[in-house]
């Protein structure tokens, strides 16, 4: 049995799938035959025909129309007449190999196309790299593992999974992620939780464990890994996995229950989500409201920024999917873990202290106002709530406002229509905001505690980092302390609070944000049912009582011990 | 005219010394004359053995015996006869040129001595890899610039300094740095200050600009530069110079007088040091005691720790030198930026946000009980303050007080006499601490607030990331407040607070800080007498007002601008 980091809860069941990292390399050669090589790129070109058309029409169906549009476009290049006839010259003059004809052509195109100062023209290089990528693939016999056509039920093994992968991951099939890096908050993990997918993370060398098609079973609660199970393991946990599928429906019951106290305190249970799909996740669990849309997924694994239109398409299709329930849309979060191939971003010493959201907003002005303008104008389809990430300092959130005015201006002299009723608020995950929180409260409507990068900032802990695990806790006495200052500054200013960030989800810290007073709870779509079912069964003032002693304890573990405590 | 950041104060006038990273490449060649190849291998080690008979020399004199030892370890590698006879006998065997034939042989008995499971042989590997490296040099002509051995009047011109090259740098000859990279925090900068040498950091390409032997006349207060100056430039530059040196000796006058301001209000001025060498400096500059002795230089540009006695020695004699007056050494603060060659740590994301300091020691008790251990027999020379860097929650204090005090027993168990009466603090650098500081100062005697981390970690903000350099700000409201709030909770309980960061010796934050009640102020050396000087001409109860009004202020431009106002 190996054990991980708990990422996403469940039982999983199922055989292994094993990602590993494909490498293409060329060589070239003249000892080959000109047919046979012409044959070879032939029927390269008619499988990725294949392949791609099977993918845009499971993207049209799945996700829409619109995202569909970049495989129609890579279709087109392979239609392309003189990418093929210049890489057949190629093998017939020299006498060379399909693949390295292939590659030599498409990279003098590449070449040529990325040098034009034409947006254009540079999203075409992009294609033709896609595209000649997987042709070469297919003439070199490297099999990829679609994930988006898988039969039966796995478990996806790999050292992480990127946002492009479990984008197309075909989640009928996918029981359960196994991955060698990562923490409760990595990508990876979220993006598990949101699809309500059971994994475990941080497992460190699953990937020389585990051979492709072993059967595996894992508990996503505990951490616990077995491969190949005896057969009374295997009962085990398939009984387990009943048993949590009976709990799950179990707390169905709570939809349609409102979120109170037993002594009456109403706060609201949102959904953090990631794409506009999730918000069928959030529907379905009852959220009253979403209270983190990331957007930067909107920005990952393309080869430019989206423009103002197609997310106007995708916040507007949130706003009307959640019909009328609050949506709070967090401005773009890049930078720090997160980069895009094509914003050549420096390299950084801190990438977690460095350019980043904020900071790369209020730099790039002309991103930022792209995004706010389609905010702008996709707030008349609901309930719009702007925040902005990564505040540190007064100056950056009065700044982020009066671009946020500028944009408005624009399109009132455009003669576009916005609501005039949208709530801007900030994120609170840097120290400095928390602590002039009575200063900022009185420039926004709302907070939202980030907990994931407060934690990190205020102990000085890279919460990815294996050698220094044990200092990163969420009942870090200080971070505490700091959320209950920022809950308070807000209310003194008659200001709401909400989180969305890993804490506000958990059983154990529920009792004492609820005590500190806090507003608005966002989590996975996954936790809402059962956060509902918890704080419905809690007092607020004894919560109250409860928070005001651990304030005033010293020791992350003897907090935790007191909660304990009273969950028993 | 060129503008970088200010790092060290005065004016300097001198010609440029261009320091290039030197690349040594090797290639086999049989081209040769095999009587022509064994001459270049022994005249290498006789120029060899000139350069280190003279450092290790130069060594003894100016810093220790003891330190001079490595060097004569190195004489004995030339002198070792089956390095050379090896290399001699491949040089005739193989035809081979004798660089060449030199590193190999060298890598050979390299790879064997570090295999060995010994420390004293991997140290030998150590030595021979440093003193071939020498003997290439030589083969093959490139000249290394020697800084310890320079004539006349030379400003360095480099990407950066390491503490190597400052540690054996002639200090008479060197009369200013500049540099690409740093900012006012980084060594290049601080070990500036500590030499009393001008300097301007954060030039970008002035390795480019600057050609070597090109007149150079810069300000070190204002970061301007000025390379082959006209004759009214140089003039204006040699006055400035003057009236800089005129001041400097005016302040000389507060040696000697107490420093209290106006309403008697008495505080504690104190040096920051790096080296037994720097001792010097403070009480020239008349420092009341040492506020930060950063023990980390100890451990660096070497094959392995210091053994308990190295660091006995070197305590000692700070605490001898400083004859009675308190000496706050800071225990190891290795990790983020600082690195140990012998020391593999795996490599960071965020170093910054990762296993450094004292979480290394509590990981590592074997280095920190040799170090703790050499502190306690250290402590009856004089007036010990340890200091533990880092501490970011209540157990790791508790802990490392814990080592300590294992450490005291054993040495009572061995009969060894240390003194009972040191007083034991930390530094208030992760915002956590400064947090629940009211908890820690039951803990302690005393704190120490390290500003420069303390920003960088409060708001997020790398300070050595020059895209993001305008927010770091010592100014920033937020990083006041923690101050202020670390003073508090520590006066309650009737604990003294320092200040070992960038801030304490700055004149605009001096005021304030005064006023919020900090009761030690340790500085580089050079900036003590202007320190005394400001604060004798203040008064406190005014300064308590003005600090408590900025502290109500949220921007970190407007704070400046008030002090300004006061400081007119």
């Amino acid at each position: 049995m190996i054990k991980g980091t708990n990422a996403s809860p469940g039982v999983a069941i199922g055989k292994a799938l094993l990602l590993k990292e494909e490498q293409v390399e060329i060589f070239k050669s003249n000892n080959i035959t000109v047919k046979e090589e012409i044959e070879k790129l032939n029927e390269s070109v008619n499988k990725s025909k294949l392949e791609l058309n099977k993918i845009k029409e499971k993207v049209a169906n799945e996700i829409g129309e619109e995202e569909s549009q970049i495989f129609e476009s890579h279709l087109m290049v392979l239609e392309d007449p003189e990418l093929l006839s210049t890489t057949i010259n190629k093998i017939e003059n020299e006498k060379v190999n399909a693949d390295y004809a292939l590659n030599e052509v498409a990279n003098n195109f590449i070449t040529i196309f990325e040098s034009m100062d034409n947006e254009y023209m540079k999203e075409r290089a992009a294609d033709i790299r896609d595209v000649t990528g997987r042709m070469l693939k297919h003439i070199l016999g490297i099999k990829s593992v679609d994930l988006s056509f898988l039969d039966g039920e796995y478990i996806i093994v790999s050292d992480d999974l990127t946002p492009s992968q479990t984008a197309v991951m075909d989640k009928k099939s996918v029981t359960g992620f196994l991955t060698n890096i990562g923490g409760r908050t990595s990508h990876s993990a979220i993006m598990a939780r949101t699809l309500e997918i059971p994994a475990v993370v941080g497992l460190k060398n699953i990937t020389d464990t585990v051979k492709d098609g072993d059967l595996i079973v894992f508990n996503g609660d505990t951490g616990e890994v077995v491969i190949n199970p005896d057969n009374e393991t295997y009962e085990m946990f398939k009984n387990m996995k009943e048993q949590f599928e009976q709990e799950k429906e179990e707390l169905k019951k709570m939809v349609g229950v409102p979120t109170k106290t037993i002594d009456n305190r109403h706060v609201e249970l949102a959904g953090n989500i990631g794409t506009p799909n999730d918000v069928e996740g959030v529907l379905k669990n009852d959220g009253e409201g979403v209270g983190l849309y990331r957007t930067e997924f909107l920005y990952m694994d393309r080869s430019n920024f989206p423009n103002e239109e197609e997310q106007f398409i995708a916040y507007k299709s949130v706003l009307e999917g959640m019909n009328g329930r609050p949506v709070v849309i967090r401005t773009l979060d890049i930078g720090g873990d997160k980069e895009l191939d094509y914003l050549k971003l420096p390299k950084e010493m801190n990438p977690f202290l460095g350019y980043r959201a904020i900071r790369l907003c209020l730099d790039r002005v002309d991103i930022f106002k792209s995004q706010l303008r389609a905010l702008l104008r996709a707030s008349i389809y609901g309930k719009l709530r702007i925040m902005f990430p990564m505040i540190s300092s007064l100056e950056e959130l009065l700044r982020s406002k009066e671009i946020l005015e500028e944009c408005r201006q624009e399109l009132i002299n455009e003669g576009i229509e916005t609501d005039n009723n949208i709530e801007i608020g900030m994120m609170i995950e840097v120290p400095s905001a928390a602590l002039i929180s009575d200063i900022l409260a009185k420039h926004v409507d709302f907070f939202s505690i980030g907990t994931n990068d407060l934690i990190q900032y205020t102990t000085a802990v890279d919460r990815m980092n294996e050698k220094i695990h044990n200092l990163y806790n969420m009942f870090n006495p200080a971070v505490l302390r700091l959320i209950k200052l920022v809950i308070d500054n807000a209310h003194k200013e008659g200001k709401w609070v909400g989180m969305c960030g890993e804490a506000a989800g958990d059983d154990k810290m529920i009792p004492i944000l609820l005590g500190f007073g806090l507003d608005e709870f966002s989590m996975s779509a996954i936790s809402i049912l059962k956060a509902r079912k918890q704080i419905n069964s809690l007092s607020f003032e004894k919560m109250k009582e409860f928070s005001d002693k651990i304030l005033t304890i010293g020791s992350a573990a003897e907090i935790e011990e007191e909660i304990n405590n009273i969950l028993k």
